[in-house]
């Protein structure tokens, strides 16, 4: 990266706090001072740098979003056809109808949708509608949910309760004091925790977890959630915002016969462009005709077109297949290269979102640093987790892992100089 | 409407509750069983309805958003080559710092922009970043603000809350109760009111208001706050999401002397494509690096494009000045047609959202859905209230308004004869 391209962020940051509007993509997080902070260009697995230099992502891929890989032209196509029609009008988008028929197909327990364009407000509006359905107001959660009140106000009673789900010791600042105690943290797979939390919590019968993060729902886990639902009146919510579409036309949830009465989608759905859904079951859904649930940004049009074709695409070239057998061959092939360069380190089980920790007790984050710091001197956008595309295929799998292997055997020669670094650069997940 | 289409609106309603996500596109505001549903192309102020039928838009222009007419080839021209370039990716696009740095030049008592797609989402951000500068969380709020918990939550303590500010008798089903009186309603324009309420309420230093709706704040209640916030701590956010852009570059709270902490800006700002903004002190905007304020949508690029192209395009071509001399015509040429057919009706104050109320006590709603309906068989989406944009001009103005008057004198016919219609049509505003 350039000096000026460094000075641009630099300068974005004086007068955008924190530089953008997603922590996700800010450049401290991979690599401070030299991941590339802007694009000019992408296609496919490839970004063009400001500064024209082309990379190969094996990163997050817009975070997930670009499920086809960037620029996908059948997409496209579709999405600039419909902005020569006119994108946002007084009357209706039929797409929005036909969006939400084709969206039921794959969830036959739903009767109904509702659509948003961002995930987190996706989940204020599912978290509204249960609410809406119940007396009781309180949640119990597992995972990693947006930015809304309701949410982090988890931490209202413990900076710590958002720790084991992506945020760390995170104040809620700007969050109403009343809110305290709305919502308790359930250690994920923890259907021991789980019991005891219903038992505690007479007051609570709305629960909400993600489909899957780094790890699949475990089979007890399931079969208890599955058990509390039919003893007690629960509405279950499940986030599939960030796991939905990845490894099944639809979610995880159907994989692992968890029976939710609300599922919320995002990110991969329209293929980067903005579009999120509520769908549930009619009974639940339909209160919200009767609170107020209304944004002007959700009837435009764009994210309805890009999201009927994404699935037809989907459906068409067995996405969810290919993405789940390319991570497995992504975890595979560092697992392999590992164990041949003796190095330690331990792989998730999603394998849509490829995930290695090294283990090297008080090192991690810097040898996690260092691994970006060595791949992008080959060319690559890559840390240690991944969203695995329909754009990655064998042949760009195999070279990737090839130039892991180099910087592997780099790391292992590093691992037994660590202290001759001097002050090691070290990525932040400041908010 | 043929009947086919209205059969798609009911099936709609079927799988999506309401029908759509906004409120204000639902054709029984306008006129039931009768108002067209779905579009299929719109360019200028024209909207051709699924069966092609061309008709001509006085009304709300996509709820104000396409304040330059439907499908500008400036604005889409650029949107479409972003497209090509890619819209979502890993790294950052630099459109986001252009635009904060755009939007900033109109708006100099302001140092940071955040961004976010729909205006209730930006509205619940600028309260989250108000609340963090402060731990009084109450807030006491005028107008229109979105769906968000902490606006609804005004209907906790008496269900009439919201009934001056667009919406009626709405029960706050799902809103935490915990939430009750965190936010207190300001009639706009009431000065002797806000003093009373602030004397009050010792525990509230956040006030709420809109740039503009039916009318500019008056100088009594601009110089009542100011002096409130000279004498108080009390953090000031102008929601100039309907109001913004269609006076000035900005919005209407720079020609009324208001001294704004934050702005928020949305709908008109992408000309139909989803951007919103929230614009403030560097003080008060900073704590947002403190509590946990993000979202994948934020960062795709269409929005940030379309927005800077907009500003340009409005700025180029004097935009905000056409838009008020238009929506001037279009009052004055009511009121000129009502006298001279002796039809009573009142107008209102703020041009670029001209509107017109019948004034026929219990017969007015039954009058204002006559006129729809009688402008529809004219070729005009058209009710009592309108969003003026670029598109509209004094030509076609000429036109609408002669229209409008052989449709005032139908109604005056209308008006001696009520009894004969049977049961009235009535738009219908239910949620």
């Amino acid at each position: 990266m350039t000096k000026k391209h460094k000075k641009l962020w630099l300068n974005a940051k004086k007068i955008i706090p924190g530089g953008n509007g997603l922590l996700s993509k800010r450049p401290e997080r991979f690599l401070p001072n030299n991941w590339p902070t802007y694009y000019i260009k992408a296609k496919g697995i490839f970004v063009w740098t400001l500064d024209n230099k082309k990379l190969i992502d094996f990163s997050i891929m817009g975070i997930g979003t670009a499920i086809l890989g960037y620029s996908n032209s059948t997409i496209d196509t579709k999405v600039k056809k419909a902005i020569d029609n006119g994108i946002n009008t007084t009357l209706n988008c039929v797409e929005e109808y036909e969006l939400a028929k084709e969206i039921l197909k794959y969830n036959k327990f739903a009767d109904q949708v509702k659509f948003a364009k961002g995930g987190g407000e996706a989940m204020a509006m599912a978290i509204r509608i249960a609410r809406s359905n119940s007396n009781k107001y309180k949640i119990i959660f597992s995972g990693y949910h947006g930015w809304h009140d309701w949410y982090i106000a988890a931490n209202l009673s413990d900076v710590k309760n958002l720790n084991n789900h992506l945020l760390k010791n995170l104040k809620p600042l700007g969050i109403p004091k009343t809110l305290k105690n709305t919502i308790i943290p359930l250690k994920f797979n923890d259907h021991n925790q789980l019991l005891k939390l219903f038992k505690k919590n007479k007051d609570v019968n709305i629960m909400v977890i993600e489909g899957a993060r780094n790890d699949y729902p475990s089979k007890k886990f399931v079969e208890t959630i599955n058990k509390l639902q039919r003893k007690k009146k629960i509405i279950l919510i499940i986030d599939e915002i960030t796991s939905g579409w990845r490894e099944s036309l639809g979610g995880i949830y159907k994989k692992v016969n968890l029976k939710p009465d609300i599922v919320v989608y995002g990110k991969a759905l329209g293929n980067g462009y903005p579009i999120s859904a509520v769908v549930g079951k009619k009974k639940i859904m339909e209160k919200s005709n009767h609170t107020f649930i209304s944004s002007t940004a959700w009837t435009e049009r764009i994210g309805f077109v890009a999201a009927l074709e994404t699935i037809k695409f989907m459906k068409k070239y067995k996405v969810p297949y290919l993405i789940k057998k390319r991570g497995k061959m992504i975890v595979e092939g560092w697992k392999s290269i590992a164990k041949k360069q003796k190095i330690k380190i331990t792989t998730n089980k999603f394998y849509p979102m490829p995930t290695f920790n090294f283990n090297y007790s008080g090192k991690n984050e810097m040898l996690h640093t260092l691994f970006t710091k060595y791949m992008l001197e080959k060319g690559y956008l890559s840390t240690n987790y991944m969203f695995v595309t329909y754009a990655h295929n064998k042949t760009t799998i195999d070279k990737y892992l090839r130039n892991c292997e180099k910087v592997f055997i780099k790391i292992n020669k590093d691992i037994k100089n660590l202290k001759s670094f001097g002050k090691p650069i070290e990525r932040k997940f400041t908010y």
